[in-house]
């Protein structure tokens, strides 16, 4: 687990990670958020929509950037206070996912932080982004 | 699933669920995240915080709901365009949390809609406030 004290931190400085989601990763995290809608589940009901194939659900990639925020950067001692997430295109399932955190503000008075967080596909197309609001008091 | 259709849909119309997580399923959604940050799953380390105890992966209330605006209301048809999250107290493990998900912007020229989506617990104390933007297309 890492740990960023805020006096270290930058505006600029970044984290990135990939993920590639496979089905059964998918089904496991259905059973575990009870969202069990088949446009991430069923390859038939998923055709009929604007997506064409099944999609990954968003709020796993977002638990991928919560995951990031909390244990590598900025890591320990971050309290999440907030995530803003706008989905802009589908998450297919096998397919390389680069979620990048980036310090975007930082207030040392008040111990909190701004980040910067987005997924995108490998053609750098962007597939979700957002920003978080964090409290660093480690 | 359930089914609503926008022109059937009123602002100020929810739908409630209760959720209970327990620590089994913290530790579920500890593996499928990849977020093994102590705060959820280790009772020492979570003493040593603000919260006191072990505390509940915000992503996964938000999961919860993802999955109600996905499957149950509005249900079929929901595109999930964004989401907000402030995390305002801590959802601990075993303790009742209302999640409420209510309409309260409707445009049907742009089949969109705004809801409102809230944590509460048994005191009616607020746990986790945003809203969230959703295109329904059915």
């Amino acid at each position: 687990m890492a740990k960023n004290k805020i006096e270290n931190l930058e505006v600029g400085q970044y984290y990135e990670q990939e993920f590639v989601v496979t089905e059964e990763m998918g089904e496991e995290f259905a059973k575990i958020s009870k969202d069990f809608n088949p446009i991430h589940l069923d390859e038939k009901a998923a055709a009929q929509t604007r997506f064409k194939k099944k999609i990954v659900h968003g709020m796993l990639m977002a638990s991928y950037i919560s995951g990031i925020i909390g244990n590598e950067f900025p890591g320990e001692g971050s309290v999440y206070m907030g995530q803003n997430l706008s989905f802009r295109g589908p998450v297919y399932y096998n397919n390389k996912v680069i979620v990048r955190v980036e310090v975007t503000e930082i207030n040392l008075e008040k111990k909190r932080l701004k980040l910067s967080t987005t997924c995108r596909n490998e053609n750098e197309e962007l597939l979700i982004l957002g920003d978080a609001l964090v409290m660093l008091d480690n």
